[in-house]
């Protein structure tokens, strides 16, 4: 078993290699080879420089013929925003270059796991986001991301490819420092105050979002590398279970989980332009087809502080 | 007002231009140009010679400035299904060739009627189709319309352009010979018995079907030319209203308007492959955001024998 991932050098790349890893196997297979690929390599590591977007790239990783494909590599939605041509370039041009070498290759059809994402859902939003509700993104990243789908849906029909995109919750706690993503509060709020930091929270604490710990997210992405294509049937993309919860309750957990002290680390300062991203983000989920497919995620606020303790901060928090 | 026709040498480009230059006006404002483009031009025509997909043609095309562009240009589903390569390149590359080439033209903003279809939903269907049922294409060819509406939506959203996309209904009764696409039966069998000759129907009677005339598919795109974008939206693909009805249906309506002689022209020969397609063809919708947008079709199949009788036939069957 050859594991390719591509876009390897981020959170989610780093945490998905360490876990094939120590694993050793995917989908009861041996692992014998893991490439991992970015744009950027960070020093000391197992990650090679290769970028997607150039000509020539895509044949070359896919030469290769890994049995699985990770495609994580993205430009982040405010920059996709920002920076048309590059988003297009990066989170669509670069899928089809992808998917385009693989055709090329004779006789080769991998199972390629695609990091979709819930920015494919749009406002106006039912009180919950069932799996058949339309495609409405309100960003280009969210329309790059939905084009995709559809081209890996067509290609795996195709059987040039053996596809599964996971439209992701937003990954919470996000370890390392805070960033600039409208998303990062979510985080930030309860990852600062357990380092015994203080955090600003821009938004009301009515605010409701979707949301999966890393190791949740990492457990998606290797069970779906191991999924029948039978099971999944025509429509590859899958909306991923979630825990849908307020800010609120995000903090009544960190309140439950290590007490009043972390809470007063939280200061709210309003952020008017946050706040309008904010609503217009999903809010809450049903993922029948996903937990049918027997995807799992957390069932409380309280257990993804606690894994991000476990995982994060050596079992302890500050 | 200048209107640019792309794909004007089809059925629909043909009646469209004709109805424009006899109206004179578009959304209420005389209409100073028609230009007509397909890669094919009947001779004797005012259709020039346009390939899409040739580098520089779109920036010529719009360097002209059409205020509206109508883009009708497709490969059908069944070549797009069999030529992988053709179907992209002209159904999704030359779009994407199109809008970039209005991206680059300063201060320009057209309102572009693109026609998507109801190939953008495949099995299995709910009973009716609603306005908020997720994009399912079970062929490249609406893979390729869904994506190219999901494009549609991002450029107007960014203000590069101003898009309608119409999921047309199966445009029922088509003129002209009978042709091999496997919808042609629902023609075949209405057009053929009228002129006095037989028609094969190789479909089962209680098969149902999404219908509307020609005359009114014109009317829906001249209606969408005209429509605000405030009152669009956000999500600028629409599912056309249209009739619903069983092949049965057809053959009493064939009955009541012109008698069981006509009907008697119908000859069943049971085709496994076409009853393969049509099963998984969509069979009902409901339309509220079209209706409330004010677009109308017929709401009998009588009458759409009945028009075709008075636009084709010089009103009067054989």
């Amino acid at each position: 078993m050859h594991v390719m991932i591509i876009g390897a050098a981020g959170m989610i790349g780093r945490k998905l290699a360490q876990r094939i890893a120590a694993d050793g196997v995917l989908n009861g297979t041996a692992v014998r080879k893991i490439s991992q690929y970015d744009v950027v390599a960070p020093e000391g590591g197992d990650v090679q420089v290769a970028d997607l977007c150039a000509p020539s790239v895509p044949a070359l990783l896919v030469a290769q013929r890994p049995d699985v494909i990770f495609h994580l590599a993205a430009i982040v939605s405010g920059e996709a925003e920002a920076d048309f041509d590059k988003g297009y370039r990066v989170n669509l041009a670069a899928v089809q270059a992808l998917i385009e070498a693989i055709r090329a290759v004779p006789e080769y059809c991998p199972r390629v796991v695609f990091t979709s994402s819930i920015a494919v859902f749009g406002a106006p939003f039912p009180e919950k986001i069932g799996d058949d509700y339309h495609l409405t993104p309100r960003t280009s990243y969210g329309t790059q991301k939905a084009i995709a789908e559809l081209l890996l849906d067509d290609y795996s029909r195709r059987g040039i490819l053996d596809a599964v995109s996971l439209r992701l919750p937003t990954v919470c706690v996000r370890p390392g420092r805070p960033n600039l993503a409208a998303s990062g509060f979510f985080s930030n709020i309860i990852r600062e105050p357990l380092a015994g930091k203080e955090a600003i929270l821009p938004v009301s604490d009515s605010v409701r979002h979707w949301f999966a710990s890393p190791a949740s997210t990492i457990g998606f992405l290797i069970h779906a590398a191991g999924l029948s294509g039978a099971a999944l049937g025509h429509h590859r993309a899958l909306s991923m279970p979630g825990l849908s919860c307020t800010v609120a309750e995000q903090i009544e957990a960190l309140r439950d989980v290590v007490g009043q002290d972390a809470v007063d680390l939280i200061r709210v300062v309003p952020d008017e332009t946050v706040r309008g991203i904010v609503a217009n983000w999903p809010q809450d989920f049903v993922t029948p087809r996903a937990h049918a497919l027997g995807f799992v995620a957390e069932n409380s606020f309280d257990d993804i502080i606690k894994r991000h303790i476990v995982d994060e901060l050596g079992g302890e928090a500050s």
